[in-house]
């Protein structure tokens, strides 16, 4: 399986090309909502211990390729400051088939919160 | 919840706006292998029933939209030749939160095959 992890500050994308054989593409993304905490919010600070929050995603994505069968998984993370409506992860899996992109994406999303360095903290309000 | 479901012709793609409030975007794509029953391929033609095919697809979001609480579900099924790479649906999820996102996709794909009358099969090999 393919594993390319990156943590980025600024918008986050990925080039539109495909592994050969993938009859499944998941893709999720992380989007900032406008409330935390049930405060309204514009944006929020993401923070990263580098470089092992990029080994942990990485480790999670690989851990996760034995149980589900894939053909590729990208991670994007984005940090610093990220304004709500904005995408702070994105996660894309490719499978041949559906049950194990999705089977990975998500298990991917349960771990990195648990897993990896990486906090957020809502951005000062702007006057 | 917002539905909007369409079948058509040609290329799928979906407009990048967001309803408000969306934490959690999934997006599933189901393309064409290069192989179909053992057999390689360089397309398969989808007939779908129409108008049914489209009711029917609109009421399974309707449906688990009571289960898994949504923003907005949006369907593209495509219908005629598609080419051995290319998407023949896109689902796209949004919701406040992951869970109900992954949740409403891998049940609407689960379903869709099961439930709603398009049919496909392997196109003749251009000699």
């Amino acid at each position: 399986m393919v594993v390319d992890v990156a943590i980025q500050t600024g918008p986050l994308d990925l080039p539109d090309d495909l592994p050969p054989g993938a009859g499944a593409v998941v893709r999720f993304e992380g989007r900032v909502r406008p409330e935390e905490k049930e405060a309204i919010i514009e944006a929020l600070d993401y923070e990263a211990y580098l470089p092992m929050a990029q080994r942990q995603m990485e480790k999670i994505v690989r851990d996760l390729g034995h149980a589900h069968r894939c053909l590729r998984a990208r991670v994007r993370h984005r940090v610093g400051r990220v304004p709500v409506g904005e995408t702070a992860i994105l996660v894309e899996v490719c499978a041949a088939h559906r049950a194990e992109a999705f089977a990975l994406a998500t298990a991917f999303m349960d771990r990195v919160k648990q897993e990896v360095p990486i906090w957020k903290s809502a951005a000062a309000q702007q006057q």
